[in-house]
């Protein structure tokens, strides 16, 4: 039997800051959506859990230590990712400890931290709204 | 920049019929864990969201239509299938309609029904067990 072909997977890291009222974002360094703000996140390694993968890029990008709070969703949208159909596997995040301090890495050009509140008005890559719409936390703004 | 290489991805369905008492599941008829008890489903294809390889997989290997009622979570264990490192996406899902038929098609040899009071005694493949426990549905048994 031929090994299959599926979709590319990734993962996206909606990370809460300073008691859960702020998110961090990143100005994308690189193409698609380069120059717009994202969700830190990036492709899953052969041998890594998703979990780990999303802590993993949450630390290349934003020097944060995360801990996982809970999986937000799985978003398949074929048309999601003009490179190619991409899957990403969302978790809700908070820094491991109090003492974790943001810092530009790799992938990303700059990092944003954004009040909940203004969340909502922002241009962001890909579906990247839609996840964090998914995750609940912009609920009670509403 | 070359094409990321990340692990294959997969659904599996946790089907319940006959008003939530049953579990269907299949009898593997190749590797690995062939002969074994499993859940319906199988690789993603390039194009199609996970719900709706879900539908398509459930369709193929019991003949059912099905609805999903939940995602039940992501499965990445790089050890859970040993031809290498496969993600399973899971979802709880039903009939969608009553007048469903189960029969057993494709890459199952055999479909069997089992009540949910059964399921925990049974020797699955993979880690279908752990996906069934994580789906809730076996809580109120015990």
């Amino acid at each position: 039997m031929p090994k299959p072909v599926t979709p590319l997977l990734a993962v996206d890291a909606v990370i809460l800051l300073n008691n859960k009222q702020d998110l961090i974002l990143i100005r994308r360094k690189n193409p698609p959506f380069k120059g717009d703000l994202a969700l830190p996140g990036g492709f899953v390694d052969v041998g890594e859990t998703v979990e780990d993968a999303c802590i993993r890029e949450a630390k290349e990008e934003t020097n944060i230590n995360i801990k996982i709070i809970k999986l937000i969703g799985v978003f398949s949208d074929p048309k999601r990712d003009p490179r190619g159909h991409n899957i990403s596997i969302a978790f809700l995040c908070g820094p491991l400890t109090e003492k974790e301090k943001p810092k530009a890495l790799n992938d990303a050009t700059a990092l944003e931290i954004f009040p909940l509140s203004k969340i909502s008005s922002l241009k962001l890559a890909f579906d990247h709204l839609d996840i964090i719409k998914s995750s609940g936390i912009l609920n009670k703004l509403e």
